[in-house]
C-alpha cells in the first residue's frame, strides 16, 4: 500500500502541472486532488509503461518513467488525500 | 462549448461506474465530479480515438466509440459541474 507522507516527498515534479496538493495549475491538466489511489496507480503505471498515447502522454511518459510500483503508490496515496478546491 | 444540461441526459451509461454526479462506485473508476472540462473531453476522446489502451480501456472504449466532439464536450461539461464528495 502506499505512504502519502513518502509520497508527498516524492511529488515536487508531479507540482509543477498538477499543483503542489493535487489542485492543477491549468484546466488541460486533471485535479488529482480527491481522486481514487487505485484510479491513481493504475494511471501512473499506463504512462509509464506505455499504455497512453495522445493528449500529455508525450509529457507524462518521461515523468514517471523512472518510478517503482512502489512510488507509484505513494504518489497515489498522497494525492487521493488532498483535498479538491471546488 | 460543451452543455451541461445536455451532458447529463446522455450521461446514463457513464453513470453505471463513475455515478450519477461524477462520484465513482468503486475506487478503480475515477470521480469525474469536480474535474476540469477539456481534461475530461480530452479523456473521452482519447479513448474514442484509440489512444488508451490498459487499465479499464477495454471497457471504456466501446462505451465511447459513437460519442461525437459535441456529446463529449457536454460530458464534460456537466461532470466537471458536479461536487465531488469529500
Amino acid at each position: 500500500a502506499g505512504n502519502a507522507e513518502a509520497g508527498k516527498a516524492k511529488a515536487t515534479t508531479c507540482a509543477a502541472c498538477h499543483g503542489g496538493d493535487g489542485n492543477s495549475i491549468a484546466a488541460m491538466y486533471p485535479n488529482l486532488a480527491g481522486q481514487h489511489a487505485q484510479y491513481l496507480e493504475s494511471a501512473i503505471k499506463a504512462y509509464r509503461d506505455g499504455q497512453r498515447s495522445g493528449g500529455m502522454s508525450a509529457m507524462m511518459a518521461p515523468m514517471v518513467a523512472n518510478l517503482s510500483d512502489q512510488d507509484a503508490a505513494d504518489l497515489a496515496a498522497y494525492f487521493s488525500q488532498q483535498k479538491l478546491k471546488q
